[in-house]
């Protein structure tokens, strides 16, 4: 029944089931967190063959020993795998260590405070400051790349495919202060959106914005993190890129972190050549080098990308139950009441929800008093705030099934409450 | 015989047969490098059990999965094994990814551009700019991190105790633009150099300067790598900067790169817990955490530090040999002849030759031509310029003995012959 068709009396009722059934949940003394994306220890141990897997043969195929110094950007048989992975050519990609936020943090400070063009080129001297595009909801973790630097956010609004483009170009278009757009253009975080053909094609053409150009950055964190084996397609940007002459204007990232292990997998670049080759100057200053050996681990683990796939086959065996109860319980408790409405993924690590405006935090503290730990509200927003207070982001990998079950029955049923209790404000306040 | 004792006619002489000897060199064919200080794979190899030592066992002594995300400082085991390492507490330890100099370029691009304790503290922004001391000769790469960061630099000269403390004192009281300098104070690189308890002692009070601090940036790189097994003691840093109340201002590092592996080793820094708070802000926002994997790799081969002076004891072994060999070289072929002046130092990775004032590009260039890569003249000064173009790093870690006996060979005669070369020009000026 829909929320608007209670009558007030009904509401009362219906208030008083659910806080008895709430004050039930908070009797179970559950302590369940569905805060992060992070893989099960069910999935971390699909790779687990990785450690000794190198039976004491260090050797790359050209012959290098793995474990001395050296290589800035990676051995060549992992460049190999994170191009094919990136959909971009060997020569234009960087294997770094472990995170590939880290890639993501270099790249933008060095662009920022050092230029990637010498020190004139210089976001942080220009005038007018520096800004970047936010599509909302979005990963907590690239806006505070941005906070940190000081770099202005300017949210845009994520659609079932994509960012708002309209918006997108018209504020390019408007504000030259802009220098780039955070994209998670396959299963984003958080809504599981991917990205249309169309969307990309208008992403490309982007950086030839007359005033100067600005970067696409391209996390393609959930390249391969599909729930079934049908592939979700997505268009080859670097491949629109140099159509339209913009290739030195994106950097795409990508990682293993949710494939092999969370914390100890490879964090991969790409970008043209060129602007490779600017980055480089400033990463070479701040290391000695990736950790070679654990690519070598990596790509006899992962020889190629079947390899990957078939392993991205076992994931998804795993999270599938897990996301489809969530879908279940949302659906059965949900489905026509007016009290929200949320994303049915087909990859990825997360479900987006949108709750009636005003009532995101007043959920997450709900489900917390009942032992269900949610991503604090308002993560997905710049400087962590979601100007409606509606969205919550559920994450439901690493629990187990019955968990998850457990955690969204909690989740639906504080949902319910605090949309009853507040149309029952709404009722008395309308009177 | 002391080249100033030579008659213009035995010059010739003797300039005929060096000549001669070179052409020989030449004619060898040989393909030697001795520019870095890379352990030889003979070491790398001490350490290859660490693939494999998990056996499937991924889990830290509390329980923790080191597969999955977190853990900024790294794991407690780690910390504990970093901490006796730097002679700090464990809680005064963060154990990061597999490159220290990582570390070093994180804080000081923290401290730098974005402030410890707030934008405000920025060293950037502050009036005067922002400068360093540098101990010269010194290490590269140090220098590099300040040139990228555009922070000006100080050279000191170092002495067989350290830098002169003489000198230090008097730049820091004068000049509130010195915000750290580098110090390498075990086995320094290039010198060998072990700083005195005196040295110490002066550095400690070196923060508590009126008109603001300083940072003490404590790159302990070669802790552990003593020649023979006699201890060569140094005096503990952060004790003595507690007594000094100067314990907020220091940063130590280290890591096992020249112990395990030398690009897939673990890197740790050491600092109060004020500072390490204040970093860890900046860190956070850049990293999903160190590749915790690894560090229980590491702590699994190496659990205490009586293991990793064990391990280090047969890296001595593979190491004296060559270090014998190149001063056996040096001083039959140098010895009272006044065409030069070299360290012998007790560990590390180097050996710091001083020819006469002019010559050291010219005897690179000459070496090379002979087939025998040394590192760049300058390359131990701040911008790779060396003001008396006389300092040569001599690295023979990598090489087989034979090669290192045969390198250093080439490096005699090639010193003997510029040495020669520049006297006779001498004469022929001064009649």
């Amino acid at each position: 029944m829909h929320l608007q068709a209670y009558t007030r009396e009904q509401l009362l009722t219906r208030s008083r089931q659910l806080e008895e059934q709430y004050r039930a949940f908070q009797a179970g003394g559950l302590d369940l967190d569905l805060t992060r994306g992070k893989p099960s220890i069910a999935q971390l141990a699909l790779s687990s063959p990785l450690d000794g897997i190198l039976k004491g043969d260090y050797r790359l195929a050209d012959g290098t020993d793995s474990r001395g110094y050296g290589g800035l950007d990676g051995i060549p048989e992992a460049r190999d795998l994170a191009a094919e992975w990136l959909g971009v050519r060997p020569a234009e990609v960087l294997v770094g260590g472990n995170s590939s936020l880290t890639l993501m943090y270099l790249f933008m400070l060095s662009a920022h405070f050092l230029g990637l063009q010498g020190a004139e080129s210089a976001w942080r001297g220009q005038a007018g400051g520096a800004s970047f595009l936010c599509p909302v909801p979005g990963y907590d973790r690239h806006f505070a790349i941005c906070e940190e630097l000081g770099i202005a956010m300017h949210p845009v609004p994520m659609n079932a495919d994509g960012p708002d483009m309209d918006i997108v170009e018209s504020k390019v278009a408007a504000d030259t202060s802009i220098k780039g757009i955070w994209c998670v253009p396959r299963f984003s975080n958080p809504t599981g959106a991917v990205y249309s053909d169309q969307v990309v094609r208008r992403l490309a053409k982007l950086p030839g914005r007359s005033g100067g150009g600005l970067f696409l950055f391209w996390d393609n964190a959930y390249a391969v993190h599909a729930f079934d084996s049908a592939p979700v397609p997505l268009y080859n940007l670097m491949d629109e890129c140099r159509i339209q002459g913009t290739q030195d204007q994106v950097v795409l990232f990508g990682s293993t972190s949710k494939v092999s292990f969370a914390g100890a997998g490879l964090a991969f670049m790409g970008a043209s050549v060129d602007t490779l080759n600017a980055f480089r100057q400033h990463l070479a200053v701040s290391t000695i080098g990736p950790d070679k050996v654990n690519q070598l681990r990596h790509v006899r683990f992962l020889p190629d990308m079947n390899a990957v796939r078939e392993l991205m086959q076992r994931h998804a065996a795993l999270l599938r139950p897990k996301f489809q109860c969530v879908q279940n319980r949302l659906r059965e408790g949900l489905e026509g009441c007016g009290m929200g409405r949320w994303t049915d993924p087909a990859g990825g690590y997360f479900v987006s929800f949108d709750a009636l405006p005003g009532l995101a935090a007043r959920i997450i503290a709900r489900a917390a008093q009942a032992g269900v730990k949610l991503t604090p509200a308002g993560a997905a927003f710049p400087y962590g705030k979601d100007p409606e207070d509606r969205n919550i982001r559920l994450a439901p990998s690493y629990p187990e099934v019955d968990d998850v079950d457990r955690a969204t029955q909690v989740f639906v049923c504080c949902v319910q409450l605090c949309s009853v209790e507040q149309r029952l404000k709404e009722l008395d306040t309308s009177n």
